[in-house]
């Protein structure tokens, strides 16, 4: 009688909050589920549990979380049936409550049955016969979960970036299960710091600590803790790469573990590296992000490392960002770095040494690797709508000026074509400095690329509170006489506004000048026994710093090694059984 | 001395158009190519065609379109080198000069060397030597490639849906290639008339068509030409649903042709269908696209089928739609099956009647297809926002009112968070009837799906030279007393419009009334020898034209199947050889 396709409770339109941006679903709508579809769905969940009972799965969840069908029972807006599963508390959460009989039905005491259910939206929703509708749901399924997995409720709320959220930012929305239920409570929360996370278990808020991202940061995160290594606990900087790397179907890359993802396809370990294979020195200028990693692994590797830093102590473009609001955790890169750096004796770090292509040579190391970071460049989105001179007027300004501490006068306009987090954090830096400031992008969004990141909305929400005025879909097509030209990105149509400082955050280009000169010496090179010279990090290509660790990871890895190991492995799935 | 990531050469930040909305490199930018790297580009390509070669292809490839690295060098804007390969046009060209030879030197004259090449940005560019830059682009190589492939720049103009280009749109960029070499040419251009082509062909535009879509659309095209079986032809419509998956990831699928990408994963062929497995009757409600598309492949098996329409003619929301600006080319969803059903006497197709279920039930057909179609409904993007009568006002209008004829009253507000085509052709149409239009959306840009379907720009620029002011990153949140209020998405901060008719293009819910009700007689049903009701299309799940086809094709291809062939195959790689 029944033919089902994608199936979901009443809901009017896309309900992920990515929806606001794009459809993903090409366009086609949930319809209600009929009493066929419900029956249908809990005969799919009880199957399910039943091959993973069989697959030898220890734990079987129904999941009841951020969008998910059962979710979605569970919420008003979303549901707006007329039947037993929807109106009161009780009805809503009735599908819940059978998704969870009937899998302990299927795996007959084989498996423990926890239920992951966010609880943002019903605990600020006030209940009838309790402070909210999150105590009257844990309140009706109390015990019938063999563990509660509670949790927030969005992605960006519920995974928060550092910038815009503490550790441990559930506990406001989840304190109270534990109240109701005599099972165990496990949550996540961007758990960090050991003392919070035994804060929350002493104070008997969680049972068990879920830590996801703080595990990409450092796998070893329980072992470390257990054997009272804190300090060396790589912590988590809340920058949410991992998370846009899944919104991004690519392999997870972390800005502090450069390892995570490359376990199998390279064989790389993030506590153990190979012992270096050969005798030789190597010369890494500069200490930013990718020169400190990469003193970092070549030194546990054994070898003679010496770092040279032209400013007056390392850290790169992280000791301006991490001033910049809510970016501090950011420090941890260099802050970890810098303390694990500490116990090498064989790696020395020069601060206040700009070295000239002579010194380099005169220094013979074996290898030279050139980790000069890269420069914010005066030019807008198409290179060729202004001629390259006019720009150099003054007024105009990249982020690097205002990290050497430029000046900048009213109305300040901060052009962003980068489209990550640096011309939106710069934006509200100087606003919530006082300054009158306009945020002009070509993308439709502010800092666009942060809906990867789970920030875009939250940055909005900082830019209005702090004053920002948005001018999205615009291109700066001239500047002049205190006067700043927008085109719209499609139709060209023109406007002004009143500007005495144009800060452009856009392109990048690699400070490439020492190897390039290093490049075209090669017998000098050879003569002083320098067999290589390479570049890391931004100074290779720029990018965010996740990059600039791997690259610099990547580098003392790499080192000595034979070239055939040099290729990642790559899935070959056996062929399917006949 | 060097290692390579991602190499370009010197570009300023993201180069495509899509960048304007997400960069999808996660911000790693590009960096200035040394020689080292162009040497290793040409070794690259002379070791690719030698595998190529080895693999028995007959033709190989230099792709200098569409961003590729090497187009890359043929504009100013990008390549802004100082060395051999910037500056003039000889230079600019001679990276693509270098790629052709290597390829001839690794081929040995075994396989062909093409070259695909955009030339729009260059011909806009007037040459020193000759008309335009692209002019002297094809003089400098004129006889190297052993065949030109000629295309447009930017997947928004070089594959541009039928809403805003004509078939054939790429002449006036490509016509003068044939010109300047003895070499055949190839070109695209959604070739979707045989007359087309043949002009083309004759005027001596082009000796050899490429078509993608129109293959895709009629993978027979061909053979149908050869056979002068035109009228059998299913026209490409343009919509690029075809491009909108392969933006997706997804497998591809088609408007007109359901079975495209299900050759292999469930056995479907564009041109053969298997013969019915019973002597069941049909009876198929509503004809749309659904159950035009059920009723023809139903017909096509040799089912006795009944499409009975309750309006006075068939075609569904094509009727209304096809009137709209641009989208005419999409009637031939309609023509095309109309054409065919002609064909077929064992397809009774009955207009103006509007079916009960107690007539359903009399019909007594073996099974029962609801293809009912689904209504636009006046709800908000959080329907708890306004509560569900007040919407009810007059001048609260959906696109199903607009269908009908209603009137509009200026100001009108289009407010769209369908975010696919049909708000922006709205507010188009509405605007270029001399209405005065405002266009609001919870979206960062216009019908911003529509960025899948390489329509999004455009779009933009139909509203704006029609006159409609554009309301981003906005929700409307109350309407009464001819005033609208909008709220910033992320913010919350109101504005307010005054508005007299407010279109809502957003959610949409199936007509499943019919359905719902016999779906409760089943006894009755079952006592008419009624052996199955089924939905297809908008009324089982609303969505764009494609899935509507798509589902009623895979109804036709299902009934009287083996359950056990219903699931569709996966790829399973076999193991890798040891």
């Amino acid at each position: 009688m029944n033919r089902t396709s994608r199936i979901a409770p009443l809901s009017p339109s896309g309900t992920s909050w990515m929806a606001t941006h794009v459809n993903f679903m090409g366009n086609q709508r949930p319809r209600v589920m009929d009493s066929h579809d419900i029956r249908a769905l809990l005969r799919q969940q009880a199957a399910a549990a039943r091959r993973a009972r069989q697959a030898g799965f220890d734990i079987v969840y129904v999941y009841a979380g951020m969008g998910y069908l059962p979710y979605e029972f569970l919420l008003p807006e979303w549901n707006r049936r007329a039947d037993a599963y929807g109106g009161s508390v009780a009805n809503r959460v009735r599908i819940v409550r059978e998704l969870l009989e009937v899998t302990h039905e299927a795996v007959q005491g084989k498996c423990a049955v926890a239920l992951r259910i966010s609880l943002e939206e019903l605990r600020a929703r006030p209940g009838e016969t309790a402070p909210s509708e999150a105590h009257e749901v844990v309140g009706l399924l109390k015990d019938l979960p063999d563990l509660w997995d509670v949790k927030l409720d969005s992605s960006p709320t519920d995974c928060p970036p550092s910038r815009f959220a503490p550790e441990g930012s559930h506990e406001p929305v989840i304190d109270f299960v534990k109240q109701l239920t005599h099972k165990p409570v496990v949550g996540v929360g961007r758990f960090t710091s050991p003392d919070t996370m035994v804060s929350q278990v002493r104070r008997g808020v969680l049972d068990l600590i879920g830590a996801a991202r703080p595990s990409i940061a450092d796998p070893f995160l329980p072992e470390k803790i257990a054997a009272g290594r804190e300090a060396d606990i790589r912590e988590c900087i809340g920058c949410n790469i991992c998370i846009s790397s899944w919104h991004d179907s690519v392999p997870v890359r972390c800005t502090q573990n450069p390892t995570i993802g490359e376990e199998w396809r390279r064989g790389w370990h993030p506590e153990r590296i190979a012992p270096a294979a050969s005798a030789a020195s190597v010369l890494i200028v500069g200490g930013g992000p990718a020169g400190l990693e990469c003193a970092l692994s070549l030194g546990r590797r054994g070898y003679q490392v010496s770092l040279a830093e032209a400013a007056d102590d390392i850290g790169g473009r992280l000791r301006f960002e991490t001033r910049l609001p809510g970016l501090s955790a950011w420090g941890r890169v260099l802050d970890w770095r810098r303390g694990q750096l500490e116990h090498l004796s064989n790696v020395a770090i020069y601060r206040g040494n700009r070295l000239s292509a002579d010194e380099v040579v005169e220094l013979g190391n074996t290898h030279v690797v050139i980790a000069t970071g890269a420069r914010w460049a005066k030019l807008l989105y198409s290179p060729l709508e202004i001629p390259a001179g006019s720009l150099a007027a003054p007024g105009v300004l990249t982020p690097d000026d205002l990290a050497a501490g430029a000046p900048v006068t009213d109305p300040v306009v901060v052009y962003d074509f980068d489209n990550y987090y640096l011309g939106g954090v710069l934006a509200e830096h100087l606003a919530r400095g006082g300054h009158s400031l306009h945020y002009v992008t070509p993308a439709g969004h502010a800092s666009a690329w942060t809906i990867m990141s789970n920030e875009q909305p939250q940055v909005h929400r900082a830019l209005f509170s702090a004053g920002v005025a948005l001018h999205t879909l615009s291109r700066v097509t001239a500047y002049g006489d205190g006067v700043v030209t927008l085109a719209n990105q499609f139709t060209n149509a023109e406007t002004q506004l009143e500007c005495r400082s144009l800060v452009i955050v856009g392109a990048r280009f690699a400070n490439d000048a020492l190897h390039t000169e290093l490049a075209a010496r090669s017998a000098e090179l050879d003569a002083a026994g320098i067999r290589s010279v390479t570049r890391i990090g931004d100074a290779l290509a720029p990018g965010a710093i996740v990059h600039a660790v791997y690259s610099g990871h990547r580098y003392a890895q790499e080192l000595d090694a034979d070239p055939a190991t040099l290729t990642f492995r790559r899935d070959a799935p056996l062929a399917r059984p006949a």
